[in-house]
């Protein structure tokens, strides 16, 4: 994937944790996705895709993670993982995506966004049909950390 | 969803698996998505989207069926799942769609498909952020069952 890809998800994700769930957060470095599970708890997956490219952006969250931002952004104590966490974790994938493809429509690649599916459950088997590495971006809030893995490619 | 939107899905469905699997399949009455686990042991996930519209695919296999079919499309004994039956079932997974595409694209509902995503495991928990129902389409097969999951919505 091409690396002027990454940095609009990154800068998506730091701008949509913090605007909507007051929390800092910090980047990692991006690397090569080298497992084929789910990296935390809650996962929402969302395919991006044009007539020129195709691919997903998948965000997943530790437990304590999602817990303490989804309290922040609903101003309400979520103790576990319920509905409205998992549909909360959509609209952040729908967030997420949608500010990357905002930025990355600016450098010539255009999509558009299907529907989030959320999957619950660390270390779930799942993997891509894909000739592309997938790209995971890790980041760090005070509670806990999550990650944003992207891949995008153009349709043979 | 349009009740016409479903025909095109058991059509393909019926057709991808006759062609490239010479199984036989019977399909089933639709329904409307009540659980929201994966129905089977290896699932399919892939998204549709234009400007229009956007939705969701899922084709889940009983491990006896996916099995039986991928024995029969690769020319070779498959015993377990691992990664080419994975593989597998993401090419079903587009070829599936793309069927479905291309008679839905005659109705005026045209859409691109997304990278396939493929979930490991039974009973995995996954739920979609939609606000329409999920249609389910059941088939057999004299080797076990798999569903074709469908949600197209217009984008709000």
């Amino acid at each position: 994937m091409d690396a002027k890809l990454i940095n609009p998800f990154i800068n998506s994700a730091m701008n949509v944790i913090t605007t909507m769930a007051f929390t800092e957060v910090t980047p990692g470095k991006p690397g090569i996705k080298t497992t084929k599970t789910t990296y935390g708890s809650v996962t929402g997956i969302i395919g991006l895709v044009s007539a020129t490219y195709t691919g997903n952006m998948i965000l997943s969250f530790e437990e304590k993670a999602i817990l303490s931002i989804v309290s922040k952004m609903l101003c309400e104590e979520f103790a576990e993982v319920n509905k409205d966490v998992v549909d909360a974790v959509g609209e952040l994938t729908n967030m997420i995506s949608g500010g990357a493809k905002a930025e990355l429509s600016q450098e010539g690649y255009t999509f558009d966004m299907a529907t989030p599916a959320m999957i619950v459950g660390k270390n779930v088997d799942i993997s891509q049909l894909t000739s592309v590495p997938i790209i995971v971006i890790p980041f760090t809030t005070d509670t806990g950390s999550f990650v944003v893995e992207a891949s995008i490619q153009k349709k043979g």
